[in-house]
């Protein structure tokens, strides 16, 4: 999916939000927020938007010195979700269509942004996993993922962000069996994107293999990731994708890539053809 | 008030609306928001919010060759306030204290948000009047106004928007004698601010006497405005300044200026100490 204008605007609030987090001086987030603007100026918006993204938060933790402002609201969302896990593991296993249940609570995960605030309002998320449960898909392709998991060889299942990677862990131990299973995080942290640092942290490494995709990008910008990741990708049999940015980066990519995610952004839910707010199971047949 | 970083990010999204009102043309519009994003690289964060608009405002008329992005809106919300006015004036003729109904309406006129968006839905204006009515003001200072503007023997009303002005045009028709009363328009056209053609277009120089500011720049930098403005501003007994840019920009200004507005972000609702959607009638006392 290309960059839209409405991008930019959205990329400089998320900067400002990252030096933020950084750092309490703002004589270094206005450095920040200055070196971002002049950066995305001459910036090529032809790639998709976590390519632009990418860019600038490569800036930012230079400026920062390699340091990861996103860390510390990372692991509190690991925290969170974690101790959430027993309940919802309770919900799946008294639900009548337990991976249906496993799926809603997958695109819950990431539903409750965690990369929109560091607030956590922990009824909102309350809310956020009932109403998951309830509100119908918009694009429900569930039919088919569960036919092509069943016949799935090997499954790669893409990583979106940091306490999100709790509620895939309950996606994949209903995606028996485990064996034939693959979950692939960031190489590097950017923005609260997981890595195999929450994986560890998260008991997701206990469950199943855990691969790098060696790249420092939003999303799954595929010539950024690591040989060995692109044939992964390439050999797999069934993929899937959870959040916007995987959606961004490869909603041109193979018919073997199912979406899990939430529409959180106008521009998305324009491109998906749905409403903002609205869960889907998207799946793209070329052809 | 000094510019605080949100006020960077909403400003880049202001450019691009405003690019987007001026043509369809992408590249077009691109070539603005990348023109802006540079030149508010490097721009000083000293000043009031409205300074930094000016400066993008301007460069945007002169990638534009001084076409005027908001000269439709602009045109629109005067024909929508003047139906409205009929009714309004109604309103408050038949209410118990006709000076507090049409202080109201002035700030409902100010909440009908007419920069942010070309969409104007009939039923939210008519809801947000009916709002203005009701709502508690979170800071009251009519009784000093209302004993200002009654011991006053000139009042200089600084009126803020297109549309706008017609609602303040009530408020004036209530603070009579009109003849003591100037009200303050913008020199040239910027965002979607009241100039003498929109007074005109609205009945209002039939009521009152309108000037000129001789400024572009949102709100009221006083530096910048004629000197011939400077002078009436300085010898006024009293001065009304309508909606949020002349509040960033005269929030120091002498003990004789009253604000009507509606705090429609947190930057300035925290500035004020109000929550974003308050109503204020706000008056700073000195020492």
């Amino acid at each position: 999916m290309q960059a839209y204008l409405d991008c930019v605007v959205c990329l400089v609030r998320q900067c400002l939000d990252a030096s933020r987090m950084l750092t309490d001086k703002i004589e270094i987030q206005e450095k920040i927020l200055r070196q971002v603007l002049l950066e995305i100026s001459s910036m090529s918006f032809e790639q998709s938007p976590p390519y632009m993204a990418l860019k600038v938060h490569r800036l930012i933790r230079e400026i920062a010195r390699d340091g990861d402002p996103y860390k510390e609201v990372k692991e509190l969302f690991n925290r969170v979700a974690l101790e959430l896990y027993p309940e919802l593991k309770e919900k799946i296993k008294g639900s009548p269509d337990p991976l249906e249940t496993a799926v809603r609570l997958a695109i819950a995960g990431n539903i409750i942004d965690f990369a929109v605030s560091g607030n956590l309002d922990r009824n909102e998320v309350e809310k956020t996993i009932i109403n998951s449960l309830q509100q119908p898909l918009a694009i429900n392709k569930l039919p088919q993922l569960r036919e092509a998991a069943r016949e799935a060889t090997s499954i790669l299942y893409l990583g979106d962000n940091a306490g999100e990677v709790v509620f895939d862990r309950l996606l994949i131990e209903e995606l028996q069996p485990a064996a034939k299973i693959t979950f692939a995080v960031k190489g590097h942290p950017v923005i609260n994107d997981a890595t195999m640092e929450d994986a560890v942290a998260t008991g997701l490494t206990q469950v199943v293999k855990v691969v790098s995709n060696g790249s420092d990008a939003p999303g799954t910008i595929l010539e950024l990731c690591s040989p060995e990741f692109q044939r992964w990708f390439k050999n797999t049999d069934l993929i899937i994708a959870k959040g916007q940015a995987n959606y961004e980066t490869l909603s041109e990519a193979a018919e073997k890539v199912y979406f899990l995610l939430m529409a959180k952004c106008p521009v998305i839910a324009r491109d998906i053809g749905c409403q903002v707010g609205d869960m889907v199971v998207l799946h793209k047949n070329r052809g």
